[in-house]
């Protein structure tokens, strides 16, 4: 079996790992495994190019994320972060890691040296040997900005806030989201092609995954490059999507605020309607949330309610193995 | 008065500090000083461009310095070389510290949107005040490469080692200078030119002064900057230089190896004479080596034999203070 998978970072990683732990323990079967990474919230760092959501799955798969922050290394230090705010150099804001800063290091260099993304992240992962193929959503550049009215508070000749525009990094990290976003701004995304592998990943699956990653700025911005949501509409392969709401709130991070932002209701049910029966064939739901499964089956989606927690690997493997079995539900 | 002083890495730091300490404690008359520092070790490692030399000064004078090692920051850690060992990424013999990455870091990036290295070196001194003006010897590339029979053994078809050139650093530091050294050639020092201030530096001084650094690959090599021998023989202000060179031995590093690599004997006097009157006017030599001292003077060149062991601040003011003794008696 061959499973494609989109994903962004904490929450997509998580089910990915629990994924592989089924498959390692028999819970679900065998199957070549890849995924395509957004590469919405890649930023130049200091001169460093940082990929988070890329890092953060080749990090949990291959067992060097830190469990507690959920992204970055384990037992990490900030010795150069700390260094960089001593010079007085912005941003100030990010949280560059000394062991992180190797893989940009190596990173920047490949790319500085004409390497594409595509090769640069096949070669990170030789050391980490995630146990899937992990493929950037693009090669391009094509960096996700937030339209917020301006923090420091300008205003056009009628009072009204002047809206700016600024990269997903500072709003998700040095305003924590707190800033009402008016939208999502793709720059760059008019450009961005999918990086080589990506459509033959989604053209040959037997199953397409949309793991608990954010819908609108995680799986909604591999779905804006050219061609993707395309593809996997047309494929005949079953697309199976977890929430990523549970009761109302995200399972983690802050996807309330992004999908406010595009004016869709932080519910299980507002999420898969924005996908569309176009795009998804099954849609779990946590059990928490089984009211909205008929409403979601009125959209054409099949679904369950199924404890979508990943409160540790096995429960996360059970989850996987729910979602295949829906596949197979979708199948008859 | 202006000091304009040339300088390597530990040994010139280290006399450059007792000659600020000198000033604050009254030994010294106070001076403006400036540094041409060299910059032919520098090196891209890993995509961040290094300036062993700059940053030794800068750090020592800035109260940064591994007192310890001699370079490199206080309190450092290795986190991401190591990281970068396991990424197999080389060279893997670099000594990149995780404080130390952040000055390559700011350096890197400020070159890399078009600043040069003067403009960058400046901006990095604003956080450390060295206390003197430290001028890199140019802002053009520069490097000193070492001409060494190829270590992996290869031949010529007569049976003859085969000569490479190999970056002084991967001498230095990955050889620590054991591969016997055929001569050394600085790749694109035709096209350098003096950094903006350098000439200016030497023409306006009323006193230059020749550290304890390496007379080969440092202080040589800034010689070799186009105009800068020149200004120096020009000027009238007295030129007095330190013996690198202690009883027959270096006081710091591996001089010995690369005096030995271009036929100089590793004597004060022999150290003197390759630098020769036209450019020296006095020479400071250790009480242990006075027995040169009326052969250095029959070179032309001023020479007193006076304590030149760098064992504390309070030592090395004391050096700082008999340097401009001399050059008073070369006044007269």
């Amino acid at each position: 079996m061959r499973i494609t998978a989109l994903a962004g970072g904490v929450g997509g990683a998580r089910f990915l790992r629990g994924l592989l732990h089924g498959m390692a323990t028999g819970l679900v079967p065998e199957a070549d495994v890849t995924v395509i990474g957004n590469t919405g919230d890649d930023i130049w760092v200091h001169g460093l190019r940082v990929c988070p959501d890329l890092d953060t799955v080749m990090y949990t798969l291959g067992g060097g994320i830190s469990e507690e922050r959920g992204w970055g290394r384990e037992a990490e230090t900030f010795t150069a972060k700390d260094e960089l705010a001593a010079y007085g150099v912005e941003p100030a804001w990010f949280g560059l890691g000394d062991r992180d800063i190797a893989t940009h290091l190596v990173r920047t260099q490949s790319l500085n040296s004409g390497y594409a993304l595509s090769d640069v992240t096949a070669a990170l992962c030789a050391r980490w040997q995630p146990g899937v193929t992990l493929l950037p959503m693009s090669d391009q550049r094509a960096e996700t900005h937030v339209i917020v009215d301006d923090p420091s508070g300008a205003c056009d000749d009628l009072g009204n806030p002047m809206q700016i525009a600024i990269h997903f990094q500072e709003w998700w990290i040095r305003w924590r989201a707190s800033i009402p976003a008016h939208g999502f701004t793709v720059i760059g995304m008019e450009d961005a092609r999918p990086a080589p592998g990506v459509l033959e990943a989604i053209e040959s699956a037997d199953l397409i995954l949309f793991p608990p990653s954010n819908p609108i700025v995680s799986i909604g911005t591999i779905l804006q490059v050219s061609g993707v949501r395309e593809a996997i509409i047309r494929t005949a392969a079953p697309v199976i999507g977890v929430s990523p709401i549970i009761g109302g709130r995200p399972v983690h991070g802050m996807a309330d605020a992004c999908l406010q932002a595009v004016g869709i209701d932080t519910t299980a049910e507002a999420v898969a309607r924005n996908y569309g029966s176009d795009l998804l064939d099954g849609w779990l739901v946590d059990t928490s949330d089984s009211d909205v499964v008929s409403k979601v089956e009125s959209l054409g989606i099949q679904c369950v309610a199924v404890p979508l927690l990943m409160s540790d690997l096995d429960a996360t493997a059970a989850m996987a193995a729910r979602a295949i079995d829906l596949a197979n539900l979708t199948r008859a």
